[in-house]
């Protein structure tokens, strides 16, 4: 009997979770009687992402919580061990929504909405399938569809991405200077800022830990004002974006990290500027976009990527029993780069 | 010699500001020296709005701020009574920028942006000149442009208006309800609350400052959710609104009054919702959409007026020594209905 370790999610946390009172790793045997239409995955790849925070919570939103005392799920990468479903037969790669597991069991629902890897995901030297919950997936559409769609970029415009190392801050960074804008970006360490001048050619970045605050960091950097902020993070940064907003400025709301571990969430007190300034606020889940953008967004990332156009830094977590702490970690900001965990090699 | 009263700005306020401090009525002699193209204005009514705070404030914003010493402007309705401008000649009647003040001389760029009104305006029985600074003028666009840019209202859906039976608010939930919507709103009397129900049929309403908080109000009177909130007022009512808002909701920031005369605002602490909900927020001025819209603004809702469709509630105080007082009463809501003041009969 093969045994299945899953991270079962157990309570709502109200801060940050804690493993072993909040979430846990738990081994079960596992039962693949599969039903018409259902396969069953061997998981390689399993994305840990910040939205995940919100399905610990009972608050009304765009997709369920987490249910309890079962495993969590997200966006991963899987191959087809067993399979009753000829759309998606043995030994195919697929990504989609996954189990935060080592194997997962997925019915018929849940196996319509993934997708097959292209034939060379395999034998790619250029991208790795880690890629697949990365820069060509969840969070890579995301940049890429916001930043088109809310954004309406221009050249010669300032766009200002905070927790622009991450998992989407790196792509929007890099499309924003193909198209001619001037990118700057906030992150949480002088390694991070370094990156961002350096490997991404961000014009300008700041640690917002340092240098005073995070406004005065955002002035130096940004001069002539914001026309596109790009939000990853709330708070004190979002009060600051405000201030520099040029008149029509456009605020892609992303996420706001820095607000979903805190029982004191910080008030904003100056959204006047959306009328002074003719500020458009705009929240969005990638689902939004996907019907009608996904396609170019493979075409355009993919060519970026083989092109060597642009690049996107990982932080591969090994193993699932560490996934926990890591997720944590990513809440926290100690990741560099996109917080991907592997579960199993090809 | 004509003498001319003037509301003139002295000093900006950083609260509530204070007639003899901030501003005052003062008396100069009449110089109409006209320049080509210019013309001398008597003033008949003048509009007192919100937005004028902010041209108090030093802050940066769309519009410049009064100058120090210098009468101040808004929209006014006035009686062409010298003219050196062949397009509005001595007799003609006027919207537009004009003078708080008896009488103002019209340079030539000011000039251009006045609108002559219908040649039915002096006689119509339906409509009072006022309007024009009404219903029929700034605040009335302000209301019939951007509930159909931003608001994209559709039949069956919910409107929450705040402030709704001020200026902008009665015409944006008539409109609404013309539009299929349900229509809820919030005013800060009983009386006005009256008006809203039996007057302008909106299906609900309450005091803000009765009956538990204004979420449990908000949840009282929309227990379905806000499809579309239209903001006049800011701080907790934004706030309950954003806890109370429908997936793909819209906001129309149109003013935030409660935040125009402190100086401790009010902190917004749930923004997470733009995302979790896919929330689009957008301020604006009605200038963004004049070129486009104004046509069809003053067709729409000049027939409506005229064939009773549409009611629209004037708070009218006379002669301009109270003006200062009134606009006080405004800002802290003291009005019921559009404030105007009548500076002179016809």
């Amino acid at each position: 009997m093969v045994q299945n370790k899953s991270a079962v999610f157990l309570k709502f946390p109200k801060e940050f979770p804690i493993p072993g009172e909040h979430f846990a790793i738990q081994t079960k045997d596992l039962h693949a009687d599969l039903k018409p239409n259902s396969v069953l995955l061997r998981n390689l790849y399993f994305s840990l992402d910040p939205y995940m925070r919100g399905r610990m919570s009972e608050a009304k939103s765009y997709i369920p919580h987490f249910q309890l005392n079962q495993p969590m799920n997200g966006n991963g990468v899987a191959e087809v061990i067993e399979s009753k479903n000829p759309a998606f037969p043995k030994g195919a790669l697929v990504s989609g929504m996954t189990g935060w597991e080592q194997y997962s069991v997925m019915p018929e629902g849940f196996v319509s909405q993934l997708r097959l890897l292209p034939e060379n995901a395999r034998t790619s030297k250029k991208i790795p399938l880690s890629a697949y919950v990365g820069v060509l997936g969840m969070p890579g559409f995301t940049a890429y569809s916001s930043l088109k769609i809310i954004g309406q970029p221009k050249a010669g415009e300032t766009i200002f991405v905070s927790a622009a190392a991450g998992a989407v801050g790196q792509l929007v960074g890099q499309m924003a200077k193909k198209l001619g804008l001037r990118v700057v970006g906030s992150a949480g360490s002088d390694d991070k800022v370094d990156y961002l001048l350096k490997e991404l050619k961000f014009d300008a970045a700041f640690n917002y830990k340092k240098n005073g605050t995070i406004l005065e960091n955002l002035r130096h950097v940004a001069p002539e004002g914001v026309d596109i902020y790009y939000e990853n993070v709330g708070g004190e940064t979002l009060e600051a974006a405000l201030e520099c907003m040029n008149t029509h400025g456009r605020i892609i709301v992303c996420g706001m990290i820095s607000q979903y571990n805190t029982t004191t969430p910080y008030g904003i007190r100056n959204l006047g500027h959306l009328v002074a300034k003719r500020i458009t606020m705009r929240g969005f889940i990638n689902d939004d976009f996907a019907k009608e953008w996904y396609g170019d967004f493979l075409k355009d990332v993919g060519e970026w990527l083989e092109g060597d156009e642009i690049i996107y830094k990982e932080d591969v977590d090994e193993g699932i029993d560490g996934s926990l702490d890591a997720f944590v970690g990513m809440l926290k900001g100690k990741n560099f780069g996109k917080q991907v965990v592997k579960i199993a090699d090809l």
